[in-house]
């Protein structure tokens, strides 16, 4: 294990999170907000300490970094970053409880959304920015960030290859692995872009720049904390509408985006996961508009279109905005949303699930698997997009299921076991709401409610959910299992 | 496709299922059960008018079958069993709604033991005797006991292969498959005799011969019907402690008895399967035994024990008899006993569910995986009782996985089409109570309730999970795909 280059990532991931949080600096200053001022400060003066901390062990760090290294680094580093990205919430005595404070940032931070807040409008504008940036930056990955900014190793070898491996979502179906760098930069230019682009007509449709930066980061890191109690409920259906269109945009693989800036538009318009996403997108929401209409509080068929929309959006995106509290709706209502928790968008984007491309794997997977029954000698290649799809790809997305399915059954019986005794509904679509980076689940959990009454150990749970399923989950398990077992064999 | 060959294995079944139904009449006729005699003697006369039908149908028959023959005469042989199976249930009129006795039929059969009915004690002695007796049939598999009995073909060749790899639970790794006639008689044995040995402990306990034999029945296909309204709950300690132990026998690999038989003590101690089925049994027995001990009903930890012991069996082996209503334990307690039902006890038995070998495989693929990463180029066969796994093996395990997570998923969204419109947890567990062939669910479908109140269209939903969770899937998927698609490519 190479200790010292492992610290100089650390200390520049501390140095970078203590410079994100200036703005919020900015803010409590001109809000005279004394406590949120007196948080941050000491938080940035933390923060900046272990940066120098990390450096000094960094000193005289050799190159050289093998797969498993970059597997821990990343999983260690989000660790890191949710430690230090708690104590604006802890020290500014807004979240008291460091553990509630840890769920906060670390649900900001893996775009999840799920909060321990009963309510939100008590706490000050700097603590509720920081708490919707986190979304933002977590959305990009930092890692990948400080690949894209600073040149750390000089070249384009197996250490760059392995953090990016780690960090982005989506199995290796990559459209663009050479160039890493400059791609990188090409989707942090995107990125950026449609968010400003999503600021600039929130703005337009009357809200203040606080809200509509907030809201911006929330939906450009599909991430889904907002800055009202009532989540985005109260706000304009125009608003609403524009919150919907954002959302399906941020779930887009970002190579679509750099496929139509280059006017590729045949390859975007024959992506098979895009038409699968888009395919998903427009049943659920005919269904489920159908399926609400006669609810005595919808008015009319396109105010039910609008909420059907927008939760269709908010949920496949993983994002986690509501506008109605859909734990009252039908139970088929209901029963396809937790299926699009479960599915995600596409892979390349900012959102979590299973994402599109490994479900439409799964299922030619299956198809292959009948066909050979009957042709049991015939080659039958797997295709994507035109092209074979390697079976160590199909074995890997198999792997990601089975760690899927192992993870939810494990939390689930976890959960259980928490003195709050809370029903089978609640714990298990509390663990596919963060095990799946979306935020609210059903009954306690649902939109209406939070996660606050949980115990530490079932919030610790949930935390771990939150990071395996920003990280894809493998990260996280070789951070679990390189402490037994598996170290005695390397 | 050899229709005249399928036709000919489709007048044996039919014969056979008749022939089934004689001990029925008998007691249909002791009983002066007029209207269940009427209509076992004319369902009977209705078989065996399908079965000389089909052995018209059958003349002049040639040999040679495809591996895709077999899988779908497998399906369909099950279909028609149960469409002949059910009228003994509807001409009786015990069961007026032809589609309720389908469901309980198939029910039966696939061991499943899910019932439409509110309350059995009002049914004739001969309906419940055939009610109890399809879960015997359907343990053994039919065509399997086709193969063992009749000479169909006069050699070991593939048409004998195929049928019974589709109707065997469990993945390929099996311990005998040659010498397959011979094998196949060794362990009917052994299931005659241990339905036999269960017989006369339950007599020993007091039970008259009729609750024996049906509860012996329910037990050694693990499907769950009882002869009472409260399924064990008011038979004496003693007779429920038989059933734990029973149940549980029930759930182990036959072939481990064959081996037992043959004095390998050795290789069964170390069977993987085995010792992770029994470890699973006896953590949960533990964990549950703590953690219903301080309910209020419950008045000392022995019986808490025996509470725990006789649910844990009950479901880990897939069979449903309750002794309680578990939907009323702590939520640690229910989602224990749901993670049973995904489980399954071991390959080669009676149960369904997903079975521990292939729990374990998943394990180990899973845990290769993460090695994998670390070491991307070393060799890592995966070893199952000291022997390597083949990829295919593997691959199908996955496959398997797929499917299985893909059918919940759809079967899901069908029942929460349902005007009853019952919870998310009551169709969740539903649709694992019947694709895992154990019988009560939480909630509406729990060991209180039953399937009464579901639509026509659900119910068939729920009897096609029965017959793809009987036949593990792949099978009824064939049968499905082959009318449209995969005929075009065959």
């Amino acid at each position: 294990m190479n200790f010292k280059l492992v610290s100089r990532i650390f200390s520049l991931i501390l140095l970078i999170e203590a410079l994100f949080m200036l703005p919020a600096v900015g803010i409590a200053l001109i809000g005279h907000e004394q406590n949120a001022l007196y948080g941050f400060l000491l938080s940035m003066g933390a923060t900046l300490a272990g940066a120098g901390l990390f450096a000094l062990l960094s000193i005289k760090a050799k190159k050289g970094f093998y797969a498993k290294e970059g597997l821990i680094c990343v999983s260690a580093s989000w660790i890191l970053m949710g430690l230090f990205g708690a104590l604006p919430f802890f020290l500014s005595k807004e979240i008291p409880n460091f553990v509630d404070a840890l769920f906060e940032i670390v649900s900001g931070f893996t775009t999840t959304g799920a909060s321990i807040l009963s309510e939100v409008e008590s706490l000050s504008k700097s603590i509720l920015y920081w708490r919707s940036f986190s979304h933002w930056i977590g959305g990009m990955g930092v890692l990948v960030f400080l690949l894209a900014v600073i040149p750390l190793s000089g070249r384009n070898d197996g250490f760059t290859i392995h953090l990016l491996r780690a960090e982005s979502p989506g199995p290796d179906v990559g459209k663009f692995r050479p160039r890493l760098r400059q791609t990188a930069l090409i989707l942090y230019a995107t990125y950026i872009v449609l968010t400003v682009l999503d600021f600039i007509f929130l703005i337009a449709g009357g809200l203040s720049p606080f809200e509509a930066v907030c809201t911006a980061f929330g939906t450009a890191g599909t991430g889904g904390f907002g800055v009202r109690n009532d989540s985005i409920a109260s706000y304009s259906p125009y608003i609403q509408n524009i919150c919907t269109v954002f959302m399906l945009l941020f779930g887009v693989n970002f190579s679509c985006y750099y496929l139509l800036l280059l006017r590729h538009f045949k390859a975007v318009f024959k992506d098979e996961e895009l038409r699968f996403y888009l395919l998903t997108v427009i049943i659920s929401i005919t269904v489920i508009t159908i399926n609400i209409r006669n609810l005595a509080w919808i008015s009319s068929t396109s105010e039910a279109l609008r909420h059907a929309a927008f939760q269709v959006a908010s949920i496949i995106s993983t994002t986690g905005y509501a506008t109605a509290d859909f734990n009252l709706w039908p139970t088929l209502s209901k029963t396809i949303l937790v299926l699009l928790m479960v599915f995600g968008a596409c892979a390349g984007s900012t959102c979590g699930g299973i994402k599109c491309v490994r479900i439409l794997l799964l299922f030619k997977g299956l198809k292959r698997n009948i066909s050979k029954m009957i042709h049991p000698n015939k080659v039958q290649p797997i295709r994507m997009n035109g092209k074979v799809v390697s079976e160590e790809v199909m074995a890997n997305t198999n792997a990601y299921l089975s760690a899927y399915v192992i993870i939810i059954a494990v939390s689930g019986i976890l959960l259980s076991l928490d003195r709050a005794n809370f029903s089978f509904t609640t714990n298990f679509t509390a663990v596919i709401a963060c095990f799946n980076n979306i935020g609210p689940g059903l009954e306690v959990v649902g939109p209406a409610g939070n996660y606050g009454d949980y115990s530490v150990a079932s919030k610790i749970v949930l935390i771990v959910d939150m990071l395996a399923g920003r990280l894809e989950i493998f990260p996280i398990l070789m951070l679990f299992f390189s402490g037994f077992g598996l170290r005695k064999n390397s």
